[in-house]
């Protein structure tokens, strides 16, 4: 069963917002970084390339945190505490061309950073809220 | 010694930003919430109210991260490792009217709520930076 997500903070979620996404070193100090998201109604999607702390936390430690907050006022926020239920390769390459799209306009993430494009491996994020508070 | 800030990201520090602050649950499930803050030079000060999870979080579990964010580029931001070296209710009630003024302009934190402004223990945090990362 999927957590609920308060009607009125649904926006949230859904708009192309720059969230925070907090996940957990080594020794458990908090990494903090702002990144792109999709939430699919029950989960919050990342994606990320094979290598970054963000990824070996994430796969170590799955406990993680994101935070919405409204561009329009900083004040309005949802945060949603979870855990990382699927890592996957598989689409994360269509999946960051998509959030580009939805993003910035432009479908093609890597543009002419050829290198980058042959090398980088990118990766889907699955995260399962499992608790959320809305504050406005 | 205190960790050098980048000249460039000085702002960051500088300015009224609302910042998220991460704590850890006592699972090491991260907590994220925006914040008011102020910087000294050497230590990032928040300002909080005895028994919230933040209190708890950051009195139990010292290792602390403050994002801040452009609030006119949500890709430029400072993100700030840190470990909560002082805790101190001394000169937090006037701590958290300053910070009110700095960020609303208005002096009284409390205003007519007059029943928390007699019951609520306020504390400040001293935060200081273990890493900084500067990215724009």
């Amino acid at each position: 069963m999927s957590i609920q997500v308060p009607e009125a903070a649904k926006d949230l979620l859904e708009r192309p917002i720059v969230v925070t996404l907090v996940t957990l070193m080594p020794d458990y100090q908090p990494q903090a970084n702002p990144v792109w998201f999709e939430w699919d109604g029950e989960y919050i999607w990342i994606n990320t390339a094979r290598g970054r702390a963000k990824d070996k936390n994430m796969t170590a430690r799955p406990k993680v945190t994101v935070l919405s907050t409204d561009p329009d006022d900083p004040y309005r926020y949802l945060e949603v505490r979870g855990v990382v239920a699927e890592v996957t390769e598989k689409g994360a390459f269509d999946h960051i061309n998509h959030l580009s799209e939805r993003y910035t306009g432009n479908p093609d993430f890597f543009g002419s950073d050829h290198k980058r494009r042959a090398t980088e491996v990118r990766v889907i994020y699955k995260i399962r809220p499992t608790k959320i508070s809305y504050h406005d």
